[in-house]
């Protein structure tokens, strides 16, 4: 920590710093400048950060030299952490591809897009069972029927699959059934529900607020992590800016970001951040191009039906369409898909 | 809702959409232009809002003519909401002041903060016992215990209090201290804390998302209004943009904008979207000015101890005088305070 | 400057450094933390900032503890900035109201609304003749044929008048007839125009660029500031986000938070901001009560058929009313008006 | 054009709409819904964008239909543009790599660099003579001095180059020793000097404003192209946003939504978007993998003594490892390179 003292501080205002620092065990650097004075501090991290500089008399501002975050950070763990679920791997070199449509809307519908997907080549099966809506009139999701569903899908087409948990009194029942849980962009900084995903021995895919920092969302895998659970996969989906050509602006420069402040894996969702078809190829491309270890895409066989993002979910043909796009740059990139 | 097909859709593409207009009973008016054709529909506008008509071939984008949420609109009540809680008074020309620390703390630190600020003129207290941290490692409240010693001062102070609820399975015991509850702003779009707030028979602060759109903020309101809990307090509280000399940025315009939209009361909480003590006076003033039903402001004793926020609550003294200008711009705007 | 050098520097990172500050005259602290390496610089400001400190080995990141504007800010003149322009007066305890249509039409448009407004108490007339249009193919404004009739009505209505320039070879030119000159929000990083009004003896109003932080902005005042030129006057007209209710967002807080960095004076401008009529008294009541210096807004006698913005012009009579409400407000403020 | 009148709107309000329509020559359809009435509007673009609809009394808000741009859009012109220049070619198919010092500093400097990025592969020769900087007292470039070495190297390394021109009364100037012109992300919305570049016979390249939507910025091409330059090359560098840990956020979306809307040709610039050297290589494979037209860095033999940007500047060693990964990318792309 760096405090800046104002320029107009007092000695009494620097002393009464000084003191503070003391009283938790810190030890400080002063240095004074022509025009303001700089305290170096230098101690326990967390005891330092908890308490509030800028509230004192006579300081400018407080720099943190260190990030919040630890167990996630490259500090901690400098190797990648990868993570398997049956077949499926991520991170390590893999590339993980999870496809399938966004909500669960019918087993017709469920068993249609799975088959499409797993035959193109995707690993693991997206699905949701239940959907946070903006709107209260919308469709949420067919609840545990749609979980049941999921499951007969992935014994079927052996694949693994993911669904998302909103409220974290259901984390237990979404667990009992998904191989993978994720929490979605609204509940990034939902910390009832990271504690209660923390404590499952299930992977976690961690979607980005579309308007939370970098920093915000290593922080929200922390509360995650320090709960035991350590399987943790980053999903850049995008963050809200002034642009309104598409959904939300996917934030690619996020990927290597991540991944060097981190060792937990990255994917992409290149549907929910462009919000239309035909730039879901392009951003997917995009994103084993610098690096990401997978991606999610929404896949629907009638989207102009679909209860749920129709608009942004590629059909069967152009999904294996894609696949075959990123076979070529996955050879490129010397990555295993 | 209006349906503007793309340049090169066929006469196909216009016949589907029709069809599908007709299939839900809506009517649709066709208009042939130079280069587009738009359909406009007219019909029940949830069963035409919950179709993906961007995803139908052809379409280029669907446009909403009416705004997604009903029971929270001015078109569905054009009379203010007045909400009253023992004594005091929110909406209908009454300014509110809400004040108090950020955090419980002690019983001793909330005494000398309620007293104070009732002194002073407050009408509510605020001080919250469960607190959403961005850092795990972060002071998260007293729990109960705050509860408790909130309802003690409630008692003491003759003042009602608001205090923040974050679990959906903390809403009862929370609703059975406060008098008002609030959702935060990190919470603005966890649908089942909405819904489960909306259960309650105690009014509801609202706190805008930092992230969130008008829209999306009534869209949460609706969410509340339409479980059966009528009395919801809208809050501004700063929404995320670039500038950083501010944590966030007041949007102080929306307190128009929604109540021109909405016969909600809004509120603004200046201390945490400026987030330094000394533009709390400017911009509580400012709120008073703009139309804003009431504020709401950290106030603490001995800031540069507070376990939360203390570089933006004002000293009790600081209160005071900031009561005493509001007094002055009441007056010339004829408000109750 | 504070530096701070990555986990991973070594001491030949940490000896580079500090060459390159004795180099420059620099003198260096160095504190040496359980994972950081952390040095404090103090020195001459300019030849410290305008080095690449980032870019050198092992270093994570440069921290200023300087502001990069030196001559607008309050460590160079603590005293408020005071503008006189004929009988108006911008600053020091006075609130100027800057008033008229958005662009110059022709003489009948200028002289209604001039004579309006002056009736209604504005102190300063504006009314464009060059137009900054984001299409190409949308009215330009009338040129030099404009500013006449400016400097005409100026006579006529006893009152000094602003006007944009947009092109450095057109500064002269305004710079002959107008008596406040002023740059816009899309050129506030046009360093050359900067450049060219510092070097006027004309009152500058610099308008924040939409997408601008303060400091940002604070630097575009410094540029005209170091030309010769002193008398410079914030415009505060909102900033671009993802909000689309209005058409930028007004940053109120920037009004104290400029205040609190520099000697000059700020004034709002609610109509460019909200883009709606019915915003632009909350606003104007708003800039007042927050501490501004004085608003400027658009006033058009027939805005449904003004040739630009006329969605957000009051009509003289809005002007009118407005202008009772703000008098209300100067005297709780005790401001002159 | 959609024009949407408010619930209340009175038949007086739709009909005076349909008299202003009518005085343009447009026809209008009227469609009456239970709570809106919806008035779609056919005829001349240009006529009905100018008028101030959203100013009329009743009118709730004026959606355009059509784009305001023409000449660039892939409706006026659906085969891509591709520019020549000397033996360099962007678009069609090729992928063109521009690389070399931010800005110009010395013979030896420029020199060292152009051989270096030759030799790698670069097709173009970057390097500034006047740069834009936030501060007054940064490096403002060499001028002409700057250009003469610029026009040297190309002579030498059989390059052309592409220099920025910030200000109309240099336009001449810089045309005359540089193969293509740049206006830089500030001056995007500088009209007049998008005016005077539109009359020169040289390639522009014109970069995003860092604000700018995607609308703005082809608005800005249209101000190029109709002065009679058709060859416009744009440059998505980063837009501006909340998030901290980049420069600016690389919009790798607007590559693609570009090349939908327009027939030109799309750059990418990973240095500035990004800001840190370790991002370049990722965000360039990105660029290419996304479909862009190539790619614009900042190379620098000894970036730690660079006087502009020297923390994003590749080695040139870092350069031609980055243009191996691109030679591979390209093959699996079927791009010529």
């Amino acid at each position: 920590m760096i405090i800046v003292m104002k320029p107009d501080a007092t000695r009494e205002d620097v002393d009464q710093v000084l003191a503070r620092l003391e009283s938790i065990g810190s030890e400080a650097h002063v240095s004074v400048g022509q025009t303001h004075t700089v305290i170096g501090v230098i101690g326990d991290r967390d005891r330092i950060q908890q308490l509030p500089w800028e509230a004192l008399s006579g300081v400018e501002r407080a720099v943190p030299v260190l990030k919040p975050f630890k167990f996630v950070s490259r500090d901690f763990r400098d190797k990648d952490t990868v993570i398997e679920v049956r077949r499926a791997r991520i991170g390590g070199g893999s590339f993980a591809v999870v496809a399938g449509p966004c909500a669960v809307e019918s087993r017709d519908q469920l068993f249609r897009v799975a088959e499409a997907v797993q035959q193109a080549g995707a690993h693991i099966l997206r699905g949701d069972a239940f959907k946070p809506r903006t709107s209260p009139y919308a469709f949420q999701g067919l609840g545990e029927k749609g979980l049941e569903l999921l499951a007969e899908a992935r014994d079927e087409f052996d694949m693994p699959f993911v669904a998302e948990v909103l409220d974290p009194r259901d984390v237990e029942l979404v667990s009992s059934y998904a191989d993978i849980l994720r929490v979605g962009t609204r509940n990034m900084a939902n910390f009832t529900l990271l504690t209660e995903v923390g404590k499952q021995s299930r992977p976690v895919q961690l979607k980005r607020g579309f308007t939370a920092t970098v920093e915000e969302w290593l922080n929200a895998a922390e509360y995650i992590y320090k709960e035991g659970n350590h399987e943790i996969i980053m999903v850049e989906r995008g963050i809200r800016t002034f642009e309104t050509s598409t959904r939300n602006t996917l934030d690619i420069s996020a990927v290597p970001v991540v991944k060097g402040l981190s060792h937990l894996p990255v994917l992409v969702d290149p549907s929910h951040s462009a919000g239309h078809r035909h730039l879901v190829a392009p951003l997917s491309r995009a994103a084993i191009a610098v690096g990401a270890d997978g991606f999610m895409v929404d896949v629907h066989h009638a989207p102009d039906t679909a209860l749920v993002d129709g608009a942004q979910a590629l059909l069967p043909s152009e999904f294996a369409a894609l696949m075959d796009e990123i076979r070529s740059l996955a050879a490129a990139m010397n990555l295993q898909i």
